[in-house]
């Protein structure tokens, strides 16, 4: 992918001196939710590599104390205006650090404070590898073999080689699903959706991005760990269930919340990423592909509750359209 | 405080040969709630040492790779027997790791994994000090002081001197507008709670365990930068919002909420930590001790809610009563 001579050259420039030693991801909303797999990732994987992952505001205000020449920052950010992301990039480079924006606008503010710029492609025709969450998984995975070496590189490569095929197949195989659940729950207020491992992240985007932002409905997110250990209290039939079931190492923990909302809720939609297709990927790297692939379903999901509701996705009451 | 000696005690024998590198932060609901100023602490203020926060279940099934002998892993269960924290704590111990453990109960599981135990206090009469949020906390202000130096580790002492006094005269002010609290929002069944910086921790605690947990309300918790950016669309006079206002670098994020809310809502109650005296601690260190204080607040609040719901907080269907 295009991200490898990216950091290759940032390599070879800004850290030939001074060793990349963390990673920045900083965004707001749903570019942040789209940073949570690499971060995962990074976590999970690297063995000296830092990564941190904030909302752009509180990166301001409260930058962390190891951010310097030393650091990787990456900004991400649809419009390219968002003022705190802008203000992130900026702030990066006032503090000696390397940056990566990414942006869907050519003119964006955030160009001005970016080392490089990935001018990302985004709509329903594109490839999910040419969107945010993908490329900057890969931005994390170039930069952790670069940096100190990582055996699953080429894994990975086969992983972003078969993404888009499985999420074609899977996005077919749900098509009468979406509009079953979106038949099913369009008068429901509130919905919860949980997930664990890589996404967690997405969890939580489709709770405050697309149910909250999108449809203006209550919604919130629960990591299918956590879900034992406090907010099950809740489970009844008063609210539907979102689970996310990702294939890898975590499958454990979202069956296990399956088995019991399959006991105690009448509403629980399950979106499985092995019964999709995603263990065609290599074992080794798929817990990390679980959100690419739920990206793209739940997209169909909620434009079959966003038809049914009769409220686009595009509606807004507050976001860019009064003062804030 | 006591915490000092434990990690002096692991300097000096485990960490002698293979410096310490790693700090991961396990446990599970409330437990792990417990973790985050300590987490977003080292996150800030670290050089070079690491920190991770897991639910236990995810850090037992997905263990990050650079898990090891240069690791230290706190574990953290009330009761000492969660199935899924002893299971950490005896990865830990496999993989060669340093555990601390926390627990109230002398008899605990855990402690057969523990190269040290700090058996805590509990309940009304206790000193937060004495509470593990505030012992977590101490723990790795201690260990970044011994591992890399820290500058500011005199101006904790003396906010650790300080809290609970700062708390007793805050729970004083409080009683009246928790009373308050109770009256006008007992026929709630929604709640949105939110914070910044340290404090997002507590406010995901107090909407899971709190009100999810031991009074089976809806809940959720939303950063206060992140609200802009998604969430907020859902605002209006349908629900309420608690707002815990941080002292401290955040403050701005959680002071813009505030705006918003003051003009879109009409049931938000803003616990503020100026205003309950917080800003006598020292300026460097105020940051990690909003959410201590929040937290005994939140307590208050809770207690007169279930008093009026006539829900007893320790009310369960699920946890401890069905198998699961």
């Amino acid at each position: 992918m295009q991200t490898q001579s990216i950091i290759t050259s940032l390599m070879s420039r800004h850290f030939q001196d001074k060793p990349l030693r963390q990673v920045f991801l900083v965004a707001c909303g749903g570019s942040l939710v789209d940073m949570y797999p690499a971060h995962y990732f990074l976590n999970e994987q690297s063995e000296n590599l830092r990564s941190w992952m904030m909302t752009a505001n509180e990166f301001v205000h409260a930058a962390p104390r190891a951010l310097g020449a030393s650091s990787l920052v990456i900004v991400c950010s649809h419009g390219g205006n968002t003022p705190e992301s802008v203000a992130a990039a900026q702030l990066a480079k006032n503090r000696g650090a390397a940056t990566i924006t990414l942006t869907h606008n050519a003119k964006a503010e955030l160009l001005q404070w970016a080392d490089h710029n990935l001018l990302y492609k985004w709509g329903d025709d594109t490839l999910v590898t040419e969107n945010p969450m993908a490329l900057i998984l890969s931005l994390c995975v170039d930069t952790l073999y670069q940096v100190e070496g990582f055996a699953e590189w080429q894994a990975f490569q086969h992983g972003f080689a078969q993404i888009d095929t499985v999420i074609r197949q899977a996005r077919a195989k749900v098509a009468t699903r979406c509009a079953a659940f979106a038949e099913r729950y369009q008068h429901e207020s509130l919905f919860y959706v949980l997930s664990s491992g890589a996404s967690y992240g997405h969890a939580y985007g489709f709770a405050i991005c697309s149910l909250m932002e999108m449809q203006r409905l209550d919604a919130a997110s629960i990591h299918s760990g956590e879900f034992f250990h406090g907010p099950f209290e809740v489970t009844d039939n008063h609210v539907p269930f979102i689970l996310l079931m990702n294939e890898g190492r975590t499958r454990a923990l979202d069956q296990r919340a399956q088995t019991f909302l399959n006991r105690y809720n009448d509403k629980t939609e399950v979106v499985d990423a092995r019964e999709l297709g995603l263990n065609a990927l290599p074992a080794s790297v798929v817990d990390y592909f679980n959100p690419v692939l739920f990206y793209s379903i739940m997209c169909d999901y909620r434009a079959a509750l966003a038809d049914i509701r009769q409220h686009p996705l595009s509606t807004r009451r507050y976001m860019g359209v009064v003062d804030y």
